[in-house]
């Protein structure tokens, strides 16, 4: 994934996805005693990236603990993977320059102190009874691992039998390890407002709301470079995204089994919801009707978060530049079926909305 | 600086210099109560680089800590710039391959956690009361801003006069801000362990025990290229490192003051010493009489942490090619000085080794 705030700058959709999540934490921070007490309020952003996407959402939440607690120190934790580019998160919070047209919320507010974890979320990243308020969005479909192949698509959503059920399995067991970390890391009365990436009630999924389903695209694009000797078969199956949209019942199974370890953990399933979030690319193109300039915003965006899998796919004894010449290729088909029907093109985002509290006596 | 370990590869020296505080760790955690307690114990260390030269440090006191005081996690802050290679840490700490010749220390100890704090330590990095043991090695010389000029070196241990007097002023108010921000942080009954460049009671520093002085060769090469119109004289003035080597009388000052600030946050200077670490390279040489290795090994050791600033004093308008080439230039003709007598060369290490405590009732 690039770095310097790149991720950020080119998804809007995920930014108005985290603002849409307000009313949710809100409710949660409403729901907490916050004021009886000077210890440190602590934030998580699992799965993070660059900040940029939750920096405004994160300035809401400190006002709102500030506005509450005065006195309480506020540490904001950014988690991601070692290899995130938490420079590029340092720079822009610790720097001079406007942030999406506001200064830093260091500056409007002292006693505010922002650290990096470079834990992956499916360990403990923070001493037990020490998160108040946790928040993830658009990060927890990563599974820990690919849990087998997928002859015949890129991804689960296109997998079938045997193959999907490896998926499911591997996806329920990664759930719950999820869980059961953030339950330790939460003090008790803690909360999780999580946004995930879904399969919703209606069928729907990320890019596949009306129109041409997106994965599907990627997926016939791939298989027309194997046809034409471009992609090995190999290669083809090489691709396979770590990833699994979950039901809103996968989601809620470990909350309804009181014997389970999610709820013996003191874990409730306060509120989950489904929403649609339009993609802001396909938005503005239905007002300006500027085919040029969504074309090449709109497969930028998808390129930014999908590239490094399928240069990733292709054999590493190709030369670089030949594995960039392939991807290049792909993403330039991409762009020319974009042009053939623009309005059947759009990268809405479905995720479940979920507050997850923990018990305030464990 | 260079990421990916590169600096603490390098740099041998400087992690026999934290090999060498050992003691003084220990002794500043004996002096802790630390057994009556279950909340998080917290390791600071300020201006950590890429957690390499530390690394065999932090696994001792997380020992030591571990032994007195099994239940508590213990959370260790890497703090540097924002702009730190901190993914190059992440990965070095929480990766599968050996450390060193070690494995990571998370293999051995549960419940620890590792954070990093992209916040200049001349903030508050951390909140109120929230560190246990704060440490830092050859980080504390850099200075908040470059006072002014040196018309005559580029290092203020060549300065004089008015000159030298803005940078002394400087380092002074430094120190105190450096200082304040960590008796904050501090818990009560916290101590610091520091290790700083300095100018011994002997006179000696960085580079200044015996033969050939380190900076003044610098300077003298750096003098040569401009006599030789490869370098400006407006390059030349704008090459000065923004340090200064205090004395163990400006590091003991804001402590024999009881009126003054330091004191009255509560710090005390518990223990003062200065100590040299000899140059491993001048002293591998000394064994093997190997010149090509000895001459290649040093001014890279040099290089590491000497060449962003000759470089950056490059007029800007110069070709980044013509800047390196004129950097390459600059060390090449320090390799030929050293290759002329090596016996003379040698980056011994000049620490004052202080031990710091914040007062149990503040």
């Amino acid at each position: 994934m690039k770095g310097g705030g790149y991720y950020s700058r080119v998804n809007r959709g995920t930014k108005q996805v985290i603002s849409d999540a307000l009313d949710l934490v809100e409710t949660a921070i409403e729901g907490m005693l916050i004021e009886d007490s000077d210890r440190v309020f602590a934030i998580a952003d699992y799965g993070a990236a660059d900040g940029g996407t939750s920096y405004e959402l994160v300035r809401n939440i400190i006002g709102m603990v500030r506005a509450r607690a005065p006195k309480r120190p506020i540490v904001v934790n950014y988690n991601d993977l070692p290899k995130n580019d938490f420079s590029a998160l340092f720079e822009m919070i610790h720097g001079e320059d406007e942030i999406l047209g506001v200064k830093s919320y260091l500056k409007d507010y002292d006693n505010v102190f922002i650290l990096a974890s470079g834990t992956s979320f499916y360990r403990q990243a923070f001493p037990d009874n020490s998160i108040d308020l946790g928040f993830s969005s658009t990060a927890l479909h990563w599974l820990s691992e690919k849990p087998g192949i997928i002859s015949d698509h890129i991804h689960a959503v296109g997998a079938k039998g045997s193959e999907l059920k490896a998926f499911a399995v591997q996806a329920k067991k990664d759930w719950q390890t999820i869980l059961l970390h953030r339950a330790k890391e939460l003090v008790p009365g803690g909360k999780l407002v999580f946004i995930n990436f879904c399969i919703d009630e209606q069928g729907r999924y990320l890019g596949n709301t009306a129109g041409v389903n997106m994965l599907d695209t990627y997926n016939a694009i791939w298989l027309e470079l194997v046809a034409e000797g471009t992609v090995t078969n190999e290669e083809y199956t090489n691709v396979v995204f770590p990833q699994f949209y979950r039901t809103g019942e996968e989601f809620a199974a470990p909350f309804s089994d009181p014997n389970g370890e999610v709820c013996k953990a003191g874990l409730n399933l306060d509120q989950i919801e489904s929403r649609v979030v339009e993609c802001p690319h396909a938005a503005t193109y239905r007002e300006t009707k500027d085919l040029d300039s969504f074309v090449r915003a709109y497969v930028s965006m998808l390129r930014s978060w999908s590239e490094s899998t399928f240069y990733n796919g292709l054999d590493p004894s190709r030369p670089p530049d030949e594995r960039n010449r392939i991807v290049d290729l792909f993403y330039g088909k991409y762009e020319e079926r974009v042009r053939r029907t623009p309005e059947e093109h759009a990268m809405d985002h479905v995720h479940y909305y979920m507050m997850i509290s923990k018990a305030n006596v464990p």
